[in-house]
């Protein structure tokens, strides 16, 4: 916002002296505007490039020279080439020892090599200190000086004094710089800015099996079945009623399956009487992806509020009242008003408004920046006990929609039951479970385990005390 | 998200000799974690433990000594042991003279001991170096290195040395460090992981107050009234029309008390003649929770808005409206269009959801991301001047929706007006003093106070205008 | 939350000695406000002032002298004092010379002087090295810890060491600083706390002069058209029929200008055949100010939802549904169920539902915290492929919504067209242009110019590969 004026801001030459040189190799896009900032930044800028006379685009105050002279002038050398054209360094290696080789490179595609740039350079500049960073920066946003989204520069090496410097570096372009480690943590880095949303792929996944099997379900036990029967075309209901159907049904299963794991935990730490055996895979994998369960079934019920509410305006709803109405203003029958209707009815939305406040509130608090102003105990009182009162009112709001549902024949269409009652098997189990776990003996054993005590081993006095600060958020 | 793999990144040998040797006492949880994140970015750990034979389940790479052994190895030495068992340190004070030793511990309750623990550490080993830190982040964090939520580490201790020793190995488990002072604020971090959100109390209390008193109020206004009276049963209408009756009553007056201190601290200021002196607690204690108070009012507000959405669709309402039209069929009636009853029903609308969106504005605007992003002027513009727009519109949403609603004797059942009315005082007690301190001559007056002028004494120049930058946003 | 005890916290008095001392010229909000937090990390502070008897609000601890006696003290000088009181800087200028002298004085309005505070400094004194900084921080933020808002310091300045030594103070007070280079971006950091959302100006221009010119054109079309040929008042339309005509056209039309300027930006980059020329001025203008354009946008988009909802609470439309409805029972009509008008009807609503929960996923992952979250190749996902799919849901819902309604002469009202036709034209060409775009043969011709390839030129090899990473996101 306030930095895309420090584009035309010149260089500052009385700061040059101080903060000393810095090579780029390459001159592409990211070289240029990488040149650009430290040339803001105050440094002086060399540029190592194979044909120097053809470079009328790079930034105004850095020379241009041969990558072996340009190698001669600093003791940092930011690498902006591609991993294909590392070979030219073969020639340099002299002028590069010692020196600090800043890794910046970016793959194509995800696993392309069976190793990391930085680690394939390391191995081809065995003299050089290379240093991994600035990769998940864009070159964009070094340019317009639109750093919001990408403040944050991790960097990885072996040598500890090289990556300080490179740290430095990063600082001055007002940057905020992350230590990650030595070189082993290069793959990481690397494989980051090619990933794609891969903790929501499992939940997303659930969610598009989830709502196709129950739209299915719903066509055969709605459309197809009138039509069958009564030879009746109700196919219009498909795009409003049938999806005001499948989606708080989906949204339901999915704020379960996002507690569910967590009980399972719970239960297997009781038969396993320690918390210091590793979970299976699964469990793990899935409860990693828990806030991410959550926040897609909080979608799936945002589109079910906006479907209910848009149910009056609808032509078809609208028709149907208005021949209701009319046909009984025709036969003269008298509208009786059922007070135990009007409870059940004002019951089952009210449950429901509730519920979507209580979700509402659990899906603010899981943005970053919210989470982050909360303490450790603050999020588990949140994310727990409010998931679990809001889990309560959604299984309360479909139960007392369903009410007696259940038990007309006439609802079993072809003996299919109504879809609603699939949404209750899992919430049901997970509260059954989450019921089973509060109960006072139940809760100690599961406390005694996540404070560190083993059933079949001796205790270590403090390992029994000091880790109750770490237990896990179920 | 990126970090998981992180715990299967083998130890970089290459880096150890250059990152130095840390020792860690206690092999709970916290130890471990600690220790297995300390070995990925490269350091030496050692573990200090009563019993080193027994210790299976440490990170790979770790030696384990004796408390004495291992405290010769590093200078510095993290404190991953219970308060209650720090008193074997007093046969090692020798081995810890002069080093670092940083006290991680956290209490079970808050104010369990009179002292904090690190100035109980640091008096214990007088010849130590005591840091308190790292207490703020969960075991669970690091090992996981999920560490959106927790990425900073506060410090304190009273060598600013050792203090920085700490600070970049923070920094270099990929941490953000903030110092915070002397050995005196300890006590402060170790209340923090404590506390469950100590400013959302007092809002959260008077809510729950307003609402409990209001429902009181509207059961005995509606439902016992009728039953009184008539011999009605309109029990059912208590949980969508009364609690639609509550909650934006209690909405608004949350609203207006948030704006009600900065009034009244300026009436203060003006009283006092200057802006130098204290405010009474309660005023700077209610001053402190007005985020908070707009929070929860938003939440009613919200709440106010489903449930007025839902109305079409209840039971109660559609029964209600079909009478009201058969009767008026039969008896042949003719439906006369007001256009003043639609003009007025469709502007308390339009105030009604202006007022909301504003509302919803104001509320992302606090969310904490998006307030780091404005400067002090662009937040005081939203917080201040669209906040008392929000709290006009809502008010003319209250009056228009009331009318004359207030001069109907029969609306005054038992001599009890209706709950609106209520809702009404404290909004216009704040907008009537706003619109006082608006006035030329008395804003001017503020302004002066504000910017250092002080009635009764003489003025320091520099004062006067230095202080501008700082005036509180009302 | 958690520092507001830290005013409490008396001076940690082991620290002082190993700090050293800061002097503070100018006792005024600020001044004070920073010596209070620089006491409570540990610091010595003297105040340097022109009358050093009269000033009893400082804080404890703190001596207070002339600026002469002060300056000797430190080697650091915060200079709380406005530009212009600098002068009487020249009588100490030999005790100043060497030491590091912060400006941190902001001005009253935005390009009060020709030059920086700081610059100006730095000529009245050239033997002291002037940083700026701290400027952004506010007095009250502060004094009472609160510094959720505010915690990053940004500090330039020509040299580098003093740079440091502000840098590392900032961080001993809890703060993170940001160097931002040399002294010449001081205009900018004197700036930044004056300005009053520069991007939102355009698109909120843009949204007012839509709004109001759609107003009118509804006002004449609408209620004048039927006073004047039928005689009759429907003003009372104006409210919330009007303003739903017209906040779903300027909603739409801000959407597709948010995404207009990519596609004119690829088209002119295809005419080019160059990514490495310039665009003209009024396009970067509004490249920069999308993200804005799309809030404003979505913002409209959720008026219109909440006033769609309120539809049938509306006196007007209930009163108009119960006429018709009695009509037709009167005149015995049966009313006919048109499986074409329930297929359309909820063609459209459901359209326009899943359009703005896409619209609000897109304002979402806006907020800085997500867009932090997420990396390069994510955040372009959601902005451009979800962007497009918003902008195609919602052109639909429009569609629909229209359907032949403009083959009707009669919704030619004085030949005026249907509002809602107008709010198609801007997303039409969007996605025409971009369906062009997406032309394979198109679609490669633009991936390579985008990854370096200049028609006109000969290619330079690295260029060509490196800069892959930073296309812009369109």
């Amino acid at each position: 916002m306030e930095d895309d004026c420090l584009n035309m801001s010149p260089l500052g030459l009385e700061a040059q002296d101080k903060l000393g040189t810095v090579c780029i190799f390459g001159t592409g896009d990211f070289g240029r505007s990488l040149g650009l900032r430290l040339l803001q930044a105050g440094y002086l800028v060399v540029y190592g490039s194979r044909n120097p006379e053809n470079s009328s685009l790079l930034p105004k105050g850095a020379k241009v020279l041969s990558h072996k002279e340009a190698a001669e002038y600093s003791q940092v050398i930011f690498l902006a080439v591609h991993r294909e054209h590392y070979d030219f360094l073969s020639d340099i290696s002299n002028q590069v020892e010692g020196k600090v080789l800043v890794d910046i490179s970016n793959n194509l595609k995800k696993n392309q090599y069976s190793e990391s740039n930085a680690e394939y350079l390391s191995k081809l500049m065995p003299n050089a200190n290379v240093v991994k960073g600035f990769n998940t920066v864009s070159a964009w946003a070094l340019q317009s000086g639109n750093l919001d989204g990408s403040r944050q520069v991790s960097v990885c090496g072996n040598d500890y004094k090289s990556k300080r410097i490179v740290m430095e570096i990063a600082q001055h372009l007002g940057l905020i710089a992350l230590d990650y480690g030595s070189l082993r943590a290069a793959n990481e880095l690397e494989s980051y800015p090619l990933q794609l949303f891969p903790l929501w792929r499992l939940p997303l996944c659930i969610a598009t099996c989830l709502t196709a099997a129950f739209f299915c379900y719903c066509v055969i036990r709605d459309v197809v079945y009138a039509y069958a029967t009564e030879g009746k075309d109700v196919s219009f209901r498909i795009l409003i009623s049938l999806a005001n159907q499948v989606f708080p049904v989906v949204s339901l299963i999915m704020l379960a399956l996002c507690y569910l794991p967590g009980v399972i935990a719970a239960f297997l730490q009781l038969y396993n009487g320690t918390k210091y055996k590793r979970f299976p895979e699964w469990l793990d994998k899935w409860m990693l992806c828990r806030k991410q369960l959550g926040l897609v079934a909080l979608g799936f019920a945002f589109l079910h509020v906006l479907y209910s509410l848009i149910i009056p305006v609808r032509y078809y709803v609208r028709h149907k009242q208005n021949s209701y109405l009319a046909k009984q203003i025709k036969n003269n029958e008298t509208i009786i008003f059922q007070k135990f209707y009007a409870w059940r009815n004002d019951s089952y939305l009210s449950a429901g408004i509730l519920g979507f406040g209580f979700y509402l509130l659990l899906g603010i608090t899981s943005l970053p920046s919210v989470s982050n102003a909360v303490n450790w105990r603050e999020f588990r009182f949140v994310q727990s006990k409010l998931g679990y009162v809001t889990l309560l009112l959604c299984t309360l709001h479909t139960f007392l929609y369903g009410w007696d549902m259940f038990c007309h024949a006439h609802n079993y269409r072809w003996f299919l039951p109504p879809t609603y009652m699939f949404s209750l098997i899992v919430p049901c189990i997970v509260l059954i479970l989450k019921v089973i776990l509060v109960i006072p003996c139940v809760d100690t054993a599961v406390m005694r385990i996540r404070q560190g005590f083993e059933r079949h081993a001796e205790k270590t006095p403090y390992a029994k005390k000091a880790s109750i600060r770490g237990t896990l958020a179920l």
